[in-house]
């Protein structure tokens, strides 16, 4: 199932999504017992999903709606926690940016020998066609990073790495954009990676059982239409369980939490001299069996 | 004003306190309209305060309970966001911790140029002397940080420094439990930060008014009674208007946002060997004009 939420006169709610048809079903609209926005849904876990698969089994053609009526918004507007992240990982990734003043001074490899965990406030949080605030970094020095995002569903602490797609709700694309000046600056990672709007999160939260080979799926970034990022799950150097048993070992994860799972090789500071993104540019990330998530940049 | 969050037969209330009395006023049994969580109740600033202030002049004798029959919680229980917090922002702690893998390696100084923010999940908050879980740190090294607290008052982005107070609502004290070990194993210090329950927090919120001279505010940490920590928010190298203009130029700060500011020497850590919490000790954290946060180590 594919769910988004989307804003209808001033009303955030949640809807099934048919890409192939452009078509959007409020699930509210048939069955005014489901929750309304997208935090109560998961955390209604299976049973939110079966009644929300009923009803979109049952409802009457008309009540499918046009998607371009609709301001579609990021899967989960109003995070209730700061987004989790991974840095470097993806080996490619690690290497581009060693030269950067990103990378891990002194040492042999970049390649961490643990995931590193970071975070952007909530506040980041914008939806698809939402401009990317560019204007905002003073440094100027904004660049992707197109990411795979998994959803938590279910809560927990001490999760094994053979049980952590129990926790899985599904799954998004986020854009983990940075100020990359401000990033090294302030040493730790959070302030550059929390600036108001640069978490473009979406189109569509699509549930685990959707995705048959998560190895598989791919990430490619496009800028201005121009190919600059391809990298698929099985790159990943700590997969989804071992982010998921690392992270849950120590802290609770609940359902709603998201952890984007970090950034293929090809982001703008990769490049001599670095190609940061500019007022007009445009961002899209597309996720094999997920969606495209695009983003003008203002 | 000293506001305190409390459980009454598992409800969460606001009240006002009267450390030298022992006394605590519920505002809500005084006052319905007043809001019944610390949330509201800052983000309805100088009104909430006044109205406070009010029902607290008028309320008849009867109406002050006596603080120990009551269950202290954390002033925010529930953080909305994250709690920001600031490293190495007293010059005595970056020299103590030089030595111990958490500096910068090879700089002259450790002595950061702009200020290092970080955060921890808002899952650690807990309440006074609500027992540290430093069974849960694996690596066994976890360390006591005592810090004030701002909590902002107004939202903002852009604030400049002169006019930072503006955005205060008060302070509070949090200890900034570590797990050092994974603080340092896992480059960025989200996860060894965000531990849960290593974030105790309160009694008090103590409004800004009620504070005449910061600088002169002293921080002092004590462990099984010996004094580990003191310092003065004289010594902060990035003072609190600096660290308000410098989060809210990129990232709009709201009400509730907790920032710890940062702690003195004399962590465990700065030790040879390390004097690392364990199961049993107590922690007090005293901050002059604010009260004492007490823990005792599990």
């Amino acid at each position: 199932m594919r769910l988004i939420s989307f804003s209808d006169q001033g009303r955030t709610r949640i809807g099934v999504l048919r890409p192939e048809a452009g078509r959007v079903l409020d699930l509210q609209a048939v069955e005014p017992r489901l929750p309304w926005d997208m935090a109560t849904f998961i955390a209604g876990g299976e049973a939110s999903r079966m009644a929300a698969d009923e009803a979109a089994g049952q409802a009457s053609p008309e009540a499918w709606r046009a998607l371009e009526e609709l301001t579609v918004l990021p899967p989960l507007p109003i995070p209730a926690r700061d987004i989790l992240c991974v840095g470097k990982n993806y080996r490619a990734h690690v290497d581009e940016l060693s030269g950067s003043g990103l990378g891990k001074p002194g040492t042999a490899s970049d390649v961490p020998e643990y995931p590193v965990f970071f975070t952007k406030a909530a506040t980041t949080v914008s939806g698809p066609e939402e401009p990317i605030p560019a204007y905002l970094d003073y440094t100027e020095s904004v660049d992707y990073e197109g990411e795979l995002a998994v959803i938590i569903g279910k809560e927990g602490r001490g999760i094994p790495a053979e049980e952590a797609f129990d926790h899985v709700f599904g799954y998004t694309i986020v854009n983990d954009v940075t100020s990359r000046r401000l990033q090294r600056r302030h040493g730790q990672w959070f302030l550059g990676k929390s600036v108001d709007g640069f978490c473009p999160m979406g189109p569509a939260l699509v549930t685990a059982d959707e995705i048959d080979d998560l190895d598989a799926v791919r990430i490619t970034t496009r800028v201005n239409g121009e190919q600059r990022q391809s990298g698929c799950l099985a790159d990943l150097i700590f997969g989804i369980p071992e982010l998921i048993e690392t992270l849950s070992r120590t802290m609770t994860l609940m359902p709603g939490d998201v952890i984007a799972t970090g950034t293929p090789e090809g982001v703008g500071a990769g490049f001599d001299p670095p190609r940061f993104l500019r007022s007009g540019d445009r961002v899209e990330i597309h996720v094999s069996g997920i969606g495209t998530l695009g983003s003008p940049v203002e």
